[in-house]
Protein backbone atom coordinates (compact mmCIF):
# COMPACT_ATOMS: atom_id res chain seq x y z
CA UNK A 1 0.00 0.00 0.00
CA UNK A 2 2.59 2.51 -0.87
CA UNK A 3 0.87 5.37 -2.32
CA UNK A 4 1.48 6.96 -5.63
CA UNK A 5 1.27 10.19 -3.80
CA UNK A 6 1.68 12.62 -7.15
CA UNK A 7 -1.50 10.91 -8.23
CA UNK A 8 -3.55 11.14 -5.03
CA UNK A 9 -6.07 13.42 -4.43
CA UNK A 10 -5.54 15.54 -0.94
CA UNK A 11 -8.17 17.05 1.20
CA UNK A 12 -7.88 18.52 4.56
CA UNK A 13 -10.35 19.58 7.04
CA UNK A 14 -10.44 19.99 11.02
CA UNK A 15 -11.70 16.79 13.24
CA UNK A 16 -15.74 17.64 14.64
CA UNK A 17 -16.71 17.12 18.00
CA UNK A 18 -19.25 15.12 17.15
CA UNK A 19 -16.61 12.66 15.77
CA UNK A 20 -14.83 12.19 18.72
CA UNK A 21 -15.95 9.49 21.52
CA UNK A 22 -15.69 8.24 25.33
CA UNK A 23 -11.97 8.22 24.66
CA UNK A 24 -11.04 11.54 23.88
CA UNK A 25 -10.12 10.41 20.78
CA UNK A 26 -11.72 9.89 17.23
CA UNK A 27 -14.25 6.88 17.12
CA UNK A 28 -12.50 4.25 14.73
CA UNK A 29 -15.39 4.25 12.49
CA UNK A 30 -15.42 7.73 11.52
CA UNK A 31 -12.20 7.28 9.34
CA UNK A 32 -14.55 5.14 6.96
CA UNK A 33 -16.33 8.12 6.48
CA UNK A 34 -13.21 10.57 6.11
CA UNK A 35 -12.06 8.13 3.19
CA UNK A 36 -15.73 8.52 1.36
CA UNK A 37 -14.79 12.19 1.47
CA UNK A 38 -11.76 11.17 0.07
CA UNK A 39 -13.04 9.45 -2.70
CA UNK A 40 -15.61 11.62 -3.17
CA UNK A 41 -12.75 14.70 -3.68
CA UNK A 42 -10.90 12.55 -6.07
CA UNK A 43 -13.50 12.38 -8.27
CA UNK A 44 -14.77 15.56 -7.92
CA UNK A 45 -10.84 16.57 -8.83
CA UNK A 46 -10.98 14.85 -12.06
CA UNK A 47 -14.50 16.93 -13.19
CA UNK A 48 -16.76 14.33 -12.06
CA UNK A 49 -18.91 14.03 -8.91
CA UNK A 50 -19.79 10.87 -7.15
CA UNK A 51 -23.19 12.25 -7.21
CA UNK A 52 -23.48 12.73 -10.68
CA UNK A 53 -22.26 9.20 -11.19
CA UNK A 54 -25.72 7.98 -8.56
CA UNK A 55 -28.25 10.72 -10.85
CA UNK A 56 -26.71 8.04 -13.92
CA UNK A 57 -28.04 5.12 -12.53
CA UNK A 58 -24.67 3.44 -11.19
CA UNK A 59 -23.53 2.98 -7.29
CA UNK A 60 -20.26 1.64 -5.72
CA UNK A 61 -20.74 -0.37 -2.71
CA UNK A 62 -18.08 -1.51 -0.64
CA UNK A 63 -16.83 -4.80 -0.98
CA UNK A 64 -13.67 -5.59 0.84
CA UNK A 65 -11.83 -3.49 3.11
CA UNK A 66 -8.44 -3.63 5.27
CA UNK A 67 -7.43 -0.97 7.29
CA UNK A 68 -5.09 0.12 9.87
CA UNK A 69 -5.17 2.72 13.04
CA UNK A 70 -1.82 3.83 13.46
CA UNK A 71 -1.66 6.88 15.73
CA UNK A 72 -4.84 8.49 17.33
CA UNK A 73 -6.33 11.43 16.34
CA UNK A 74 -8.42 14.56 18.44
CA UNK A 75 -11.05 16.83 18.39
CA UNK A 76 -9.70 19.96 16.53
CA UNK A 77 -6.90 18.56 15.01
CA UNK A 78 -6.35 18.83 11.02
CA UNK A 79 -6.07 15.90 9.14
CA UNK A 80 -4.85 15.75 5.41
CA UNK A 81 -6.69 12.89 3.72
CA UNK A 82 -4.81 11.37 0.60
CA UNK A 83 -6.52 8.93 -1.99
CA UNK A 84 -5.76 7.26 -5.10
CA UNK A 85 -6.90 4.46 -7.11
CA UNK A 86 -4.87 1.13 -6.44
CA UNK A 87 -6.66 -0.95 -9.10
CA UNK A 88 -9.36 -0.72 -12.14
CA UNK A 89 -11.12 -4.47 -12.42
CA UNK A 90 -14.04 -4.73 -14.78
CA UNK A 91 -17.12 -4.53 -12.36
CA UNK A 92 -14.38 -3.42 -9.11
CA UNK A 93 -12.55 -0.27 -8.35
CA UNK A 94 -10.21 0.08 -5.35
CA UNK A 95 -9.27 3.16 -3.66
CA UNK A 96 -6.21 3.92 -1.25
CA UNK A 97 -6.18 5.96 1.49
CA UNK A 98 -4.22 7.56 3.78
CA UNK A 99 -4.77 9.81 6.55
CA UNK A 100 -2.35 12.02 8.28
CA UNK A 101 -2.17 14.73 10.54
CA UNK A 102 -1.66 17.80 8.61
CA UNK A 103 0.56 19.81 11.52
CA UNK A 104 3.02 16.95 12.01
CA UNK A 105 2.41 14.51 9.02
CA UNK A 106 2.56 11.70 10.88
CA UNK A 107 0.63 8.52 9.59
CA UNK A 108 -2.78 8.08 11.84
CA UNK A 109 -4.54 5.47 9.23
CA UNK A 110 -3.88 3.91 5.80
CA UNK A 111 -6.73 1.80 3.99
CA UNK A 112 -7.80 0.23 1.11
CA UNK A 113 -11.25 -0.65 -0.45
CA UNK A 114 -12.61 -2.61 -3.20
CA UNK A 115 -16.17 -1.23 -4.70
CA UNK A 116 -18.16 -3.08 -6.60
CA UNK A 117 -20.50 -1.39 -9.45
CA UNK A 118 -23.80 -1.89 -9.46
CA UNK A 119 -27.01 -0.81 -11.13
CA UNK A 120 -29.97 0.89 -10.01
CA UNK A 121 -31.23 -2.69 -9.37
CA UNK A 122 -28.24 -3.43 -6.94
CA UNK A 123 -26.88 -6.04 -9.52
CA UNK A 124 -23.64 -5.99 -10.28
CA UNK A 125 -22.60 -4.31 -13.35
CA UNK A 126 -19.58 -3.67 -15.71
CA UNK A 127 -18.17 0.08 -14.85
CA UNK A 128 -19.72 2.22 -17.26
CA UNK A 129 -17.20 3.21 -20.30
CA UNK A 130 -18.35 7.05 -19.57
CA UNK A 131 -16.18 6.72 -16.52
CA UNK A 132 -12.89 6.50 -17.90
CA UNK A 133 -11.85 9.95 -17.69
CA UNK A 134 -11.71 10.11 -14.18
CA UNK A 135 -10.50 6.19 -13.94
CA UNK A 136 -7.50 6.88 -15.54
CA UNK A 137 -4.74 7.12 -12.66
CA UNK B 1 -45.61 18.14 27.65
CA UNK B 2 -46.65 15.94 30.04
CA UNK B 3 -46.70 12.76 28.32
CA UNK B 4 -50.05 10.80 28.36
CA UNK B 5 -48.05 7.58 29.08
CA UNK B 6 -50.99 4.93 28.99
CA UNK B 7 -50.76 6.24 25.24
CA UNK B 8 -47.12 5.94 24.98
CA UNK B 9 -44.91 3.35 23.14
CA UNK B 10 -42.23 1.99 24.99
CA UNK B 11 -38.80 1.00 23.91
CA UNK B 12 -35.32 0.48 25.77
CA UNK B 13 -31.82 -0.51 24.86
CA UNK B 14 -27.97 0.25 25.60
CA UNK B 15 -26.36 3.24 25.11
CA UNK B 16 -23.40 2.01 22.41
CA UNK B 17 -19.90 3.31 22.57
CA UNK B 18 -20.04 5.43 19.37
CA UNK B 19 -22.56 7.42 20.72
CA UNK B 20 -20.05 8.97 22.88
CA UNK B 21 -18.11 12.13 22.97
CA UNK B 22 -15.41 13.54 24.66
CA UNK B 23 -16.64 14.91 27.32
CA UNK B 24 -17.66 10.88 28.07
CA UNK B 25 -21.59 11.63 27.87
CA UNK B 26 -23.62 10.82 24.68
CA UNK B 27 -23.16 13.17 22.28
CA UNK B 28 -26.66 15.55 22.14
CA UNK B 29 -27.40 14.85 18.57
CA UNK B 30 -27.53 10.98 19.79
CA UNK B 31 -31.32 11.98 21.49
CA UNK B 32 -32.82 12.76 17.98
CA UNK B 33 -31.94 9.23 16.79
CA UNK B 34 -33.28 7.39 19.42
CA UNK B 35 -36.67 9.63 18.84
CA UNK B 36 -36.51 8.34 15.65
CA UNK B 37 -35.88 4.71 16.52
CA UNK B 38 -38.95 5.62 19.39
CA UNK B 39 -41.80 7.13 16.41
CA UNK B 40 -40.50 4.10 14.69
CA UNK B 41 -41.03 1.40 17.91
CA UNK B 42 -44.19 3.63 17.67
CA UNK B 43 -45.70 2.77 14.36
CA UNK B 44 -44.84 -0.99 14.69
CA UNK B 45 -46.82 -1.16 18.11
CA UNK B 46 -49.91 -0.33 16.11
CA UNK B 47 -49.32 -3.02 13.41
CA UNK B 48 -47.64 -0.88 10.68
CA UNK B 49 -44.35 -0.02 9.95
CA UNK B 50 -42.41 3.33 8.63
CA UNK B 51 -40.71 1.20 6.02
CA UNK B 52 -44.37 0.00 4.49
CA UNK B 53 -44.78 4.17 4.64
CA UNK B 54 -41.83 5.17 2.48
CA UNK B 55 -42.51 2.12 0.47
CA UNK B 56 -46.32 3.66 -0.27
CA UNK B 57 -44.53 6.29 -1.47
CA UNK B 58 -44.97 8.63 1.16
CA UNK B 59 -42.12 10.49 3.63
CA UNK B 60 -42.30 12.25 6.90
CA UNK B 61 -39.69 14.71 6.83
CA UNK B 62 -38.50 16.91 9.97
CA UNK B 63 -40.10 20.42 10.36
CA UNK B 64 -40.47 21.92 13.54
CA UNK B 65 -38.23 20.72 17.21
CA UNK B 66 -38.28 21.44 20.53
CA UNK B 67 -35.83 19.60 22.71
CA UNK B 68 -34.64 19.83 26.71
CA UNK B 69 -31.76 18.08 27.55
CA UNK B 70 -31.95 17.62 31.42
CA UNK B 71 -29.91 15.38 32.85
CA UNK B 72 -26.80 13.24 30.98
CA UNK B 73 -26.12 9.51 29.57
CA UNK B 74 -23.72 7.35 29.60
CA UNK B 75 -22.38 4.39 27.42
CA UNK B 76 -23.36 0.85 28.54
CA UNK B 77 -26.23 2.67 30.94
CA UNK B 78 -29.99 1.30 29.76
CA UNK B 79 -31.96 3.97 28.38
CA UNK B 80 -36.13 4.28 27.93
CA UNK B 81 -37.60 5.72 25.34
CA UNK B 82 -41.37 6.95 25.74
CA UNK B 83 -43.08 7.84 22.36
CA UNK B 84 -46.40 9.05 21.96
CA UNK B 85 -48.42 11.25 19.00
CA UNK B 86 -49.63 15.07 20.47
CA UNK B 87 -50.97 16.29 17.49
CA UNK B 88 -52.85 15.28 14.17
CA UNK B 89 -53.06 17.55 11.47
CA UNK B 90 -54.21 17.27 7.84
CA UNK B 91 -50.15 17.42 6.94
CA UNK B 92 -48.54 16.93 10.01
CA UNK B 93 -47.79 14.50 12.75
CA UNK B 94 -46.27 16.14 15.86
CA UNK B 95 -44.88 13.49 18.49
CA UNK B 96 -43.95 13.92 21.64
CA UNK B 97 -40.91 11.68 23.65
CA UNK B 98 -39.22 11.36 27.01
CA UNK B 99 -36.16 9.43 27.39
CA UNK B 100 -35.49 8.16 30.70
CA UNK B 101 -32.57 6.15 32.86
CA UNK B 102 -34.29 3.03 33.19
CA UNK B 103 -32.56 1.99 36.30
CA UNK B 104 -33.54 5.26 38.14
CA UNK B 105 -36.46 6.79 35.83
CA UNK B 106 -35.08 9.61 35.80
CA UNK B 107 -35.83 12.47 32.85
CA UNK B 108 -32.68 12.61 30.74
CA UNK B 109 -34.52 14.13 27.54
CA UNK B 110 -37.82 15.16 26.33
CA UNK B 111 -38.97 16.91 23.06
CA UNK B 112 -41.61 17.36 20.60
CA UNK B 113 -41.13 16.88 16.89
CA UNK B 114 -43.85 18.31 14.11
CA UNK B 115 -43.02 16.11 11.00
CA UNK B 116 -44.79 16.67 7.46
CA UNK B 117 -45.89 14.49 5.49
CA UNK B 118 -44.47 14.72 1.75
CA UNK B 119 -44.89 12.39 -1.36
CA UNK B 120 -42.54 10.68 -3.63
CA UNK B 121 -41.48 14.01 -5.18
CA UNK B 122 -41.16 15.56 -2.07
CA UNK B 123 -44.21 17.93 -1.77
CA UNK B 124 -46.33 18.25 1.01
CA UNK B 125 -49.18 16.09 0.86
CA UNK B 126 -52.18 15.54 3.71
CA UNK B 127 -51.48 12.38 5.38
CA UNK B 128 -53.05 9.79 3.27
CA UNK B 129 -56.40 8.06 5.02
CA UNK B 130 -54.25 4.67 5.15
CA UNK B 131 -52.98 5.93 8.27
CA UNK B 132 -55.64 6.42 10.40
CA UNK B 133 -55.53 3.03 11.95
CA UNK B 134 -52.29 4.02 13.63
CA UNK B 135 -52.48 7.16 13.92
CA UNK B 136 -55.46 7.21 16.50
CA UNK B 137 -54.40 8.16 19.79
CA UNK C 1 -33.76 34.39 15.40
CA UNK C 2 -33.20 37.35 13.19
CA UNK C 3 -29.14 36.70 13.05
CA UNK C 4 -27.30 39.93 14.07
CA UNK C 5 -25.23 38.39 10.45
CA UNK C 6 -22.62 41.17 10.71
CA UNK C 7 -22.15 39.65 14.28
CA UNK C 8 -21.85 35.55 12.61
CA UNK C 9 -19.22 33.68 11.76
CA UNK C 10 -19.88 31.65 8.32
CA UNK C 11 -18.09 28.28 8.08
CA UNK C 12 -18.65 26.63 4.69
CA UNK C 13 -18.82 23.00 3.34
CA UNK C 14 -19.90 20.32 1.07
CA UNK C 15 -22.25 17.78 2.50
CA UNK C 16 -20.85 14.00 2.98
CA UNK C 17 -22.36 10.97 1.86
CA UNK C 18 -22.55 10.08 5.55
CA UNK C 19 -24.82 12.37 6.35
CA UNK C 20 -27.71 11.30 3.72
CA UNK C 21 -30.06 8.67 5.01
CA UNK C 22 -32.84 6.37 2.94
CA UNK C 23 -34.87 9.66 1.75
CA UNK C 24 -32.43 10.78 -0.15
CA UNK C 25 -31.81 13.70 1.94
CA UNK C 26 -29.52 14.88 4.78
CA UNK C 27 -30.60 13.16 8.40
CA UNK C 28 -32.27 15.41 10.42
CA UNK C 29 -29.60 15.02 13.44
CA UNK C 30 -26.95 16.19 10.98
CA UNK C 31 -28.08 19.69 11.73
CA UNK C 32 -27.03 19.83 15.10
CA UNK C 33 -23.40 18.68 14.27
CA UNK C 34 -23.05 21.52 11.74
CA UNK C 35 -24.46 24.08 14.20
CA UNK C 36 -21.53 22.35 16.76
CA UNK C 37 -19.14 23.23 14.04
CA UNK C 38 -20.41 26.94 13.59
CA UNK C 39 -19.97 26.96 17.27
CA UNK C 40 -16.48 25.63 17.21
CA UNK C 41 -15.90 27.68 14.26
CA UNK C 42 -17.22 30.98 16.26
CA UNK C 43 -14.82 30.72 19.21
CA UNK C 44 -11.80 29.90 17.22
CA UNK C 45 -12.43 32.84 14.77
CA UNK C 46 -12.55 34.92 18.01
CA UNK C 47 -8.43 33.42 18.85
CA UNK C 48 -9.87 31.07 21.18
CA UNK C 49 -10.46 27.07 20.74
CA UNK C 50 -12.88 25.25 22.27
CA UNK C 51 -10.23 22.24 22.35
CA UNK C 52 -8.70 24.88 24.83
CA UNK C 53 -11.78 25.40 26.86
CA UNK C 54 -12.06 21.87 27.94
CA UNK C 55 -8.94 21.39 28.50
CA UNK C 56 -9.43 24.16 30.76
CA UNK C 57 -11.99 21.67 32.89
CA UNK C 58 -14.57 23.37 31.68
CA UNK C 59 -17.04 22.11 29.36
CA UNK C 60 -20.26 23.88 27.36
CA UNK C 61 -23.44 21.29 27.60
CA UNK C 62 -26.35 21.38 25.52
CA UNK C 63 -29.73 22.99 27.55
CA UNK C 64 -32.54 23.83 25.31
CA UNK C 65 -32.93 23.55 21.72
CA UNK C 66 -35.74 25.15 19.14
CA UNK C 67 -34.88 24.20 15.87
CA UNK C 68 -36.59 24.76 12.15
CA UNK C 69 -36.34 22.58 9.30
CA UNK C 70 -37.10 24.47 6.13
CA UNK C 71 -35.50 23.08 3.25
CA UNK C 72 -33.81 19.74 2.43
CA UNK C 73 -30.09 19.70 1.73
CA UNK C 74 -28.06 16.80 -0.31
CA UNK C 75 -25.28 15.07 -0.50
CA UNK C 76 -22.24 16.98 -2.41
CA UNK C 77 -23.85 20.45 -2.08
CA UNK C 78 -22.26 23.05 -0.49
CA UNK C 79 -23.91 24.95 3.25
CA UNK C 80 -23.11 27.86 4.53
CA UNK C 81 -23.28 27.72 8.52
CA UNK C 82 -24.20 31.23 9.86
CA UNK C 83 -23.48 31.04 13.86
CA UNK C 84 -23.49 33.87 16.58
CA UNK C 85 -24.12 34.47 20.27
CA UNK C 86 -27.65 35.49 21.44
CA UNK C 87 -27.15 36.00 24.58
CA UNK C 88 -24.54 35.57 28.01
CA UNK C 89 -25.62 34.22 31.28
CA UNK C 90 -24.04 34.25 34.13
CA UNK C 91 -24.30 30.17 33.79
CA UNK C 92 -24.96 29.65 30.20
CA UNK C 93 -24.35 31.06 26.42
CA UNK C 94 -27.30 30.78 24.20
CA UNK C 95 -25.91 30.13 20.50
CA UNK C 96 -28.13 31.15 17.21
CA UNK C 97 -27.50 29.59 13.70
CA UNK C 98 -28.56 29.39 10.16
CA UNK C 99 -27.66 27.44 8.00
CA UNK C 100 -28.35 28.34 4.04
CA UNK C 101 -27.61 26.28 0.76
CA UNK C 102 -24.43 28.05 -0.37
CA UNK C 103 -25.56 28.22 -4.21
CA UNK C 104 -28.73 29.70 -4.06
CA UNK C 105 -28.70 31.31 -0.18
CA UNK C 106 -31.73 29.83 0.43
CA UNK C 107 -32.20 28.75 4.30
CA UNK C 108 -32.37 25.14 5.31
CA UNK C 109 -32.31 25.37 8.86
CA UNK C 110 -32.27 27.64 11.89
CA UNK C 111 -31.90 26.94 15.45
CA UNK C 112 -30.86 28.43 18.80
CA UNK C 113 -29.51 26.54 21.50
CA UNK C 114 -28.92 26.84 25.01
CA UNK C 115 -25.62 25.60 26.69
CA UNK C 116 -24.86 24.98 30.59
CA UNK C 117 -21.32 25.85 31.25
CA UNK C 118 -20.46 22.86 33.81
CA UNK C 119 -16.74 21.97 35.32
CA UNK C 120 -15.11 19.05 35.11
CA UNK C 121 -17.06 17.37 37.70
CA UNK C 122 -20.14 18.30 35.52
CA UNK C 123 -21.64 20.52 38.53
CA UNK C 124 -22.93 23.94 36.63
CA UNK C 125 -20.73 26.44 37.07
CA UNK C 126 -20.39 30.43 36.41
CA UNK C 127 -18.66 31.26 32.93
CA UNK C 128 -15.31 31.57 33.66
CA UNK C 129 -14.12 35.47 33.62
CA UNK C 130 -11.08 34.25 31.10
CA UNK C 131 -14.02 33.91 28.28
CA UNK C 132 -14.79 37.52 28.17
CA UNK C 133 -12.86 38.13 25.00
CA UNK C 134 -14.35 35.50 22.72
CA UNK C 135 -17.73 36.38 24.31
CA UNK C 136 -18.05 40.04 23.75
CA UNK C 137 -20.63 39.92 20.93
CA UNK D 1 -12.64 -16.49 9.55
CA UNK D 2 -14.85 -19.82 10.10
CA UNK D 3 -16.53 -18.76 13.57
CA UNK D 4 -15.94 -20.86 16.38
CA UNK D 5 -20.20 -20.12 16.68
CA UNK D 6 -20.31 -22.06 20.05
CA UNK D 7 -17.66 -19.41 21.40
CA UNK D 8 -19.46 -16.49 20.03
CA UNK D 9 -21.62 -13.99 21.36
CA UNK D 10 -25.33 -13.60 19.48
CA UNK D 11 -26.74 -10.18 19.81
CA UNK D 12 -30.17 -8.45 17.33
CA UNK D 13 -31.41 -5.36 16.89
CA UNK D 14 -33.26 -3.64 13.98
CA UNK D 15 -31.54 -1.26 12.08
CA UNK D 16 -32.38 2.08 12.52
CA UNK D 17 -32.74 4.99 10.09
CA UNK D 18 -30.12 7.27 10.96
CA UNK D 19 -27.74 4.27 9.84
CA UNK D 20 -29.45 4.24 5.98
CA UNK D 21 -28.11 6.08 3.34
CA UNK D 22 -28.68 7.84 0.21
CA UNK D 23 -28.50 4.71 -1.54
CA UNK D 24 -31.44 3.28 0.52
CA UNK D 25 -28.73 0.81 2.53
CA UNK D 26 -27.09 0.98 5.37
CA UNK D 27 -23.91 3.20 5.47
CA UNK D 28 -20.52 0.92 5.30
CA UNK D 29 -19.38 2.36 8.41
CA UNK D 30 -22.20 1.17 10.43
CA UNK D 31 -21.34 -2.02 10.75
CA UNK D 32 -18.23 -1.22 12.32
CA UNK D 33 -20.37 0.31 15.06
CA UNK D 34 -22.36 -3.15 15.07
CA UNK D 35 -19.24 -4.96 15.34
CA UNK D 36 -18.36 -2.89 18.44
CA UNK D 37 -21.92 -3.70 20.05
CA UNK D 38 -21.11 -7.34 19.60
CA UNK D 39 -17.82 -6.66 21.36
CA UNK D 40 -19.52 -4.93 24.72
CA UNK D 41 -21.93 -8.09 24.42
CA UNK D 42 -19.47 -10.47 24.29
CA UNK D 43 -17.71 -9.25 27.50
CA UNK D 44 -21.00 -8.70 29.40
CA UNK D 45 -22.23 -12.15 28.41
CA UNK D 46 -18.77 -13.19 30.40
CA UNK D 47 -19.82 -11.10 33.62
CA UNK D 48 -17.63 -8.01 32.74
CA UNK D 49 -18.02 -4.99 31.13
CA UNK D 50 -16.47 -2.66 28.61
CA UNK D 51 -17.58 0.11 30.65
CA UNK D 52 -15.53 -1.32 34.26
CA UNK D 53 -12.44 -1.82 32.04
CA UNK D 54 -12.08 1.69 30.94
CA UNK D 55 -13.38 2.57 34.68
CA UNK D 56 -10.33 0.43 35.29
CA UNK D 57 -8.14 2.60 33.74
CA UNK D 58 -7.37 0.40 30.33
CA UNK D 59 -8.59 0.70 26.98
CA UNK D 60 -8.90 -1.27 23.89
CA UNK D 61 -7.76 0.99 20.89
CA UNK D 62 -8.64 -0.28 17.13
CA UNK D 63 -5.49 -1.35 15.76
CA UNK D 64 -6.00 -3.87 12.16
CA UNK D 65 -9.11 -4.63 10.39
CA UNK D 66 -10.02 -6.41 7.84
CA UNK D 67 -13.53 -6.67 7.05
CA UNK D 68 -15.88 -8.34 3.69
CA UNK D 69 -19.05 -7.01 3.14
CA UNK D 70 -21.39 -10.09 1.39
CA UNK D 71 -24.78 -8.52 1.31
CA UNK D 72 -26.13 -5.04 1.61
CA UNK D 73 -29.05 -4.45 4.37
CA UNK D 74 -31.94 -2.00 5.00
CA UNK D 75 -33.84 0.24 7.32
CA UNK D 76 -36.46 -1.83 9.66
CA UNK D 77 -34.70 -5.28 8.95
CA UNK D 78 -33.48 -7.46 12.32
CA UNK D 79 -29.73 -8.63 11.97
CA UNK D 80 -27.99 -10.63 14.33
CA UNK D 81 -24.29 -9.68 15.14
CA UNK D 82 -22.11 -12.65 16.17
CA UNK D 83 -18.93 -11.75 18.19
CA UNK D 84 -16.21 -13.93 19.22
CA UNK D 85 -12.01 -14.02 20.18
CA UNK D 86 -10.03 -15.05 17.64
CA UNK D 87 -6.71 -14.82 19.32
CA UNK D 88 -5.46 -13.16 22.88
CA UNK D 89 -2.08 -11.85 22.89
CA UNK D 90 0.28 -10.53 25.32
CA UNK D 91 -0.84 -6.46 24.42
CA UNK D 92 -3.93 -7.13 21.68
CA UNK D 93 -6.66 -9.14 21.68
CA UNK D 94 -7.95 -9.74 18.34
CA UNK D 95 -12.32 -10.06 17.62
CA UNK D 96 -14.09 -11.92 14.85
CA UNK D 97 -17.26 -10.89 14.11
CA UNK D 98 -20.19 -11.89 11.46
CA UNK D 99 -23.57 -9.78 10.64
CA UNK D 100 -26.63 -11.88 9.66
CA UNK D 101 -29.51 -10.72 8.17
CA UNK D 102 -31.98 -12.63 11.31
CA UNK D 103 -34.88 -13.32 8.87
CA UNK D 104 -32.64 -15.53 6.25
CA UNK D 105 -29.90 -15.89 8.37
CA UNK D 106 -28.14 -14.62 5.28
CA UNK D 107 -24.28 -13.40 5.77
CA UNK D 108 -23.71 -9.60 5.29
CA UNK D 109 -20.81 -8.38 6.63
CA UNK D 110 -18.10 -10.60 8.12
CA UNK D 111 -14.82 -8.43 9.84
CA UNK D 112 -11.85 -9.17 12.22
CA UNK D 113 -10.60 -6.61 14.34
CA UNK D 114 -7.30 -6.46 16.45
CA UNK D 115 -7.36 -4.03 19.48
CA UNK D 116 -3.97 -3.03 21.18
CA UNK D 117 -4.32 -2.47 25.15
CA UNK D 118 -3.29 0.87 26.30
CA UNK D 119 -3.41 2.46 29.96
CA UNK D 120 -4.81 5.64 30.35
CA UNK D 121 -1.88 7.79 29.10
CA UNK D 122 -2.44 6.22 25.80
CA UNK D 123 0.73 3.94 26.34
CA UNK D 124 0.74 0.18 24.78
CA UNK D 125 0.16 -2.00 28.16
CA UNK D 126 0.33 -5.07 28.86
CA UNK D 127 -3.22 -7.46 29.09
CA UNK D 128 -4.34 -6.95 33.08
CA UNK D 129 -4.26 -10.47 34.49
CA UNK D 130 -7.66 -9.34 35.89
CA UNK D 131 -9.09 -9.69 32.55
CA UNK D 132 -8.39 -13.33 31.90
CA UNK D 133 -12.22 -14.40 33.16
CA UNK D 134 -13.77 -13.04 30.34
CA UNK D 135 -10.71 -13.92 28.21
CA UNK D 136 -11.25 -18.07 28.13
CA UNK D 137 -12.04 -18.42 24.83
Amino acid sequence: MSPPKHKACQTTFRIRYAETDNMGLVHHAVYLVWFEEGRSAYIRARGWSYADIEASGYYLVAADLAARYLRATRYDQEVTVMTWIEEVQSRAITFGCEILATSTGELAFSASLKLICVDARRRISRIPAAWKPWLRH
